[in-house]
């Protein structure tokens, strides 16, 4: 498509440039920008380059903080007896949202992935082994996708600190809430019969 | 939802205010930017903010552009004869896009709608009477959604001119190609019985 201005066509290059949006989306959020106040463009471009020039990572769990020490790690309140390990910040907000967990976290940075070339060193596996040397940490627990990277990934770790005195555990596998059986896959519903749990009347 | 960082946290809220974007696709977002090389993120930022700050209108048709006079107004090879009438620059693109037309536009810059809040004073309607009255334009050919809103803004403009030595035309309605008529509208199948066409056989 020809654009009738060069900082028009630049703007919307750059934006389609982000995941999930095409051209057509791009243009049209190149067209929102220019009609409503400047201010907000400027706002979001300054944004978006504070971001990525003033983003810090916690020196202790590699989740995003503004300190060198995040809220989460520097919450007294908190169990060292739990480390939760995570892929990414995302998966931390999602666990954090349930309100259900109260432990300490390590984010890997992603999973292990041959076909993406991501090894074992591109993720903080070193940090999470000096954290389970320090010997606070009582149970690793394995937050990871429910995919084949997921599992390679969690299976290397298991494998390299197993003799840690540590105790590892995964995270449930099974029907989700308000799934009907019918539409469930195999594995999950297979797994789910595998690990039932004793009813309870107001689980 | 509590985000770990103050920078992420603006910078999911400024990109939530764009149209079609939550808070989910924000954060998905951000931490893809935060994937990427710093650079994408600040040339991301830079475009927007130029966007705002350096796009130029044409002082003829009120299309974007990087010159006083757009590429289309100043193109010698382009008809005055006929001037389209459309609502944005998108639809400026849609047209040079199909490659039929050769003459030149007005942007308006909006249609008439009273529950928006549109009057025609917020159009370019008077740049539109300047040109009309400089006598150059034989046809001026309306190219505005088939909305209510499209309507009394065509309406508007042809009772306001009617009496200036032009004809009024309108793009035609119909049935779209690769439509089928049993899913079509009773309104736009009524319009294309009544404004049948000559059957030709390289349509």
């Amino acid at each position: 498509m020809d654009y009738p201005s060069k900082v028009l066509a630049k703007a919307v290059e750059e934006i389609s440039g982000l995941p999930g949006i095409g051209k057509k989306s791009a243009l049209r959020l190149a067209l929102h920008l220019l009609r409503q106040p400047q201010s907000q463009a400027i706002a979001l471009g300054d944004s978006l380059k504070k971001l990525v020039t003033d983003i810090k990572y916690c020196r202790d769990c590699y989740n995003f903080s503004d300190t060198e020490i995040c809220e989460i790690c520097s919450d007294p309140k908190r169990s060292e007896d739990t480390l939760c390990v995570v892929e990414d910040v995302r998966d931390v907000l999602a666990i954090e949202n349930t309100g259900k967990y109260r432990g300490k976290y390590l984010v890997l940075g992603g999973k292990i992935s041959p076909m993406e070339g991501v090894g074992p060193n591109q993720l903080n596996i070193s940090a999470l082994g000096r954290k389970l040397e320090s010997g606070s940490t009582k149970e690793l627990i394995f937050a990871l996708s429910a995919t084949m990277e997921g599992d390679t990934t969690s299976y290397y770790i298991f494998r390299k600190f197993k003799n840690l005195n540590v105790k590892f555990s995964t995270i449930a596998r099974g029907i989700s809430v308000g799934d009907e059986l019918e539409y469930a896959d195999e594995i999950s519903l297979g797994r789910s019969i595998q690990n039932r749990l004793p009813y309870e009347e107001n689980a």
